[in-house]
């Protein structure tokens, strides 16, 4: 198999936008507490959303040559995910990639490693997610791969898998996007209805006495 | 013994006030360096400052069944303590959980557990301090209790207990709240006169240097 | 050899300020990738940006008595580093001692340990680079060294270091400073053109590619 | 309160004997999955098995002047466990100790710290519980308590309590000892019997499969 | 789709044995460095060496009730691969289970948890790669999968994938079984002539002085 | 300056093995609790002691190139100490290059990354002393450095500086080597006189009491 696979499927962008609007941890719950990355994987500015299909590279630990043709091969909306040996001590990442992922529309980054620049980073408005700042920069010596399965997070992701992204992490879609926005959108109706409740004092807890009884809870007098 | 029990003797709001209103750095000193969490459980959004009776719980790892009934059996002005398993990978707390807190008047949250929904939280002020954010929920299937002594972020936590919290992590109350709030109100007026005098560069260590040459140390020309 | 020196050499400020200036990802890179401490070292408040000479300390772990010396022989300018056991769970280091190099004219701490009053040190606008918040003050029983050589964060810090300190971390100068700082500044053109190239969609990858054909890279059709 | 508590009830040895036989795992499940400390602390050696009432001291962080007291006011069959910080970078206790202890018999040590001369700990068959080996000795600088309460691997430990430590760690007794012996001897008949089946492959699994089923899960057919 | 998929299809037993012979190194190098799980999966017990294919179970965190259905439906020969929310502080698995396994001719056990009865479990012979020794037994509350593609220690196992492992570790087959075994025997026969020159002092790093030569590399006269 | 320095003075090898023979714990308290090395950096096998003089290389992370020309400028006697990125999940040495070092009469190897190989580096008797053992090869592209100064597990370390490592760790050698064999001569003398009245329960804390009392600690009735 080659290196690097130049093409993938995408799904139509109105598909993933009608998925990717929805919180991640809206969209874990309701395709059943799945696809969550480790909590690790955070932005380095809060209050970022972003969502689009993965275009993967495989990069060596302390390496960041793949990442140029994951670049050069994504199109205006994809999301750039990046396998880097799960390890923070490194930042193969900085304002120079952040401005050749925003010259072509890439909508944000994904990867298991530091990025530095963070100044840079949070003024350039460009998402990224990641374990954190480091100052060490990478060599460019070793082979990886393109648009092979990877690994991020403790999550598989396929080229094409729908990622979104907001302060509290990453989540990978694992559900039909059509079906999983209508649970999205019936579970947010649910809670805002509770929310509005318990802000009056007013609590919807029933279901967990039910369970709690069940289990052989027993109270104090 | 039951695993709920519903209710405890809480201090007077106004002496919890008293040593409460003061940082967890100068309370943590003026009891003699005592009853300070783990300094991983930290606020989700800085410039919070809580005080309260604890009222806790202990749930199982993954599984969050156990605040429901602590939230019910609130009353204002309570901090919700939880015991969940020192384990970060897991947001067992949001915002309907939080609005529910926000209901019954609970002043904030301590647990050793991620919570999610991080931008709500913000967003609604209500103040948590926690293992940081985790998209992924958490199982209601598992029986704890209620109002048992619970051990968090290494420091026992009775109900009842004073609990302080703010940018720099949670401290308990270890000494007689009122001498405490006199103790605490001396330090912070010998540290302001001491600020003042080292802002003007004229340093106050003399007791250091006698503790230096105490113990033999030598000085270069 | 005495446990205190109490003198070493400094560089002309102007030549500190020449290449301290620069980003700490910048000078990294621009000498040789060397240099940076560890990545859990970082700002307490973002957005600072610091240079000096280093006056170093070696401190017991959960102890600070050699703190207090270290700030009465600093000069205008220097920059506190301390050596404390690598441990986050101190902070021996608070509003207090931050007064005290303020009057005398330190630019920033960078300490492997803790620090605490978090919030007042945002406030005073001081600079703190360290492992984090922690509440639990220190004993001050110990003896250690000023002005020796000591290691923080994985890397050697002799006294008269050149510091430098941003958001992605602490970095100490490994090369002659008017050279480092000629470097510097090419890169930074040289950067800078890419963005801007870059942000139009125009990639500069041409190096990368020869790299992967070199190294045998397949591509799909 | 005093520092150093001198004295403080133990239970009679035949009764500490009675629990103490059985295993930490058998009894930590017996009592209802309480009183397991921290997976970190684990035997320098395997193989042991060690059982009496807990004499505790609260040490600095970094600092081991507390534990000779504790050794002298020891009494044969004790458990001597320290506080110390929750710090593997530290080994204040070593051959030396270790021989006092043993001149005094007690039984074993738990500790939150690292140790030191782990071969010689290994040869003297002295059993030791702790965060592993660590070369770096302490000081013996700050004053800390004798036979208070002290919270060790997440667990509160009260003078007296019973301490059982095998190859997979270390549990305190939180039931009466008596009827918890009783349960842990159900116990172990129990799960003797179960072993003799499956050795023979015969599962006996009815009430998982029930469990499954009243949960709704599905088989494939 | 079902919770629990029974039955996955199974590589001929010889094929499985052709390449799992080898040692977990050899495999991985000679399948292009794919497929190690994070390295703090290790054996209880060392010496072992196991290999068959894997069935798997999906457990929530803290919780072992899916493993009781993947012991039923495995079949002689098969290694279990549970994913457990890669938390060490849990041990769902002790001599009770790996005698159910024993009955059912399974080879061993893998998993992202903390195991139990380590004495027991050494004593007993059967393998298990776990993230270590833990008290903490686990609820049976919640459900999971069976036979479903899990992530364990950082890589994607599906059902019937070949799983090797030994003191090193574990590794999951990437590559067609024949070829990779014959990739394996060229390794191994080349490694153990390498062995045998430099045993005798005669160095073979031709190779690496080239690449050296290639990137530059300056000698010291 | 060359990348690859040739040589470098040695100690005569009777100055070496004089405080070499010492264990760790003993050399570190003799130069005043200095040199000891990161507690995660442990022998491979227990039960090995080991002393030589350093020769150091500087390896990129998830790169093991420069080991190579570090064992081939080796002298017998020699303990290899490579600085590899604090990475423990890379294993770039295993038993072939374990031969290599054998046939060079190194003597040891000290490394901040993984090893591999576990059973043959254990039966082939060359101590190794690592973050652990992980099955992960590296790549042999990223040139670093030999005989430069390095940090290895926070200490720096000069070729040419005397390493010792046994089952506790490693300690470099800070001192003039006869005068410290001497001084550890003497606290291992001590040491024997205490362990041998300390066996008998005759406890020599007098020094630990005076220290306390000046400390103003108080003791129960």
């Amino acid at each position: 198999m080659p290196n690097v696979i130049r093409s993938f499927d995408r799904r139509p962008a109105d598909l993933i936008a009608g998925v990717g609007k929805y919180s991640t941890a809206t969209i874990h719950e309701a395709q059943g507490r799945l696809g969550a990355l480790d909590s690790r994987i955070k932005p380095v500015k809060q209050g970022v959303h972003i969502f689009g299909p993965a275009i993967t590279a495989q990069c060596h630990v302390g390496d960041n040559l793949m990442i140029f043709e994951a670049i050069n091969l994504a199109q205006p909306g994809d999301v750039l995910v990046i396998s880097a040996g799960n390890h923070a001590e490194q930042g193969g990442f900085g304002d120079v990639l952040a401005s050749a992922c925003r010259g072509r529309g890439i909508v944000g980054l994904v990867i298991d490693a530091g990025v530095r620049d963070g100044r840079g980073l949070r003024q350039s408005g460009f998402p990224v997610f990641s374990l954190g700042l480091s100052i060490k920069g990478t060599a460019k010596e070793t082979l990886g791969t393109i648009n092979h399965p990877v690994v991020v997070g403790g999550e598989l992701i396929t080229p094409g898998d729908i990622i979104v992204g907001d302060d509290d992490g990453v989540v990978v879609v694992r559900k039909d996007p059509a079906e999983l926005a209508l649970a999205c959108e019936a579970r947010e109706v649910a809670e805002a209805a509770m929310i509005e409740k318990h802000l009056r004092g007013e609590l919807t807890f029933d279901e967990r006495y039910a369970s709690m009884r069940t289990k052989g809870a027993t109270w104090s007098d």
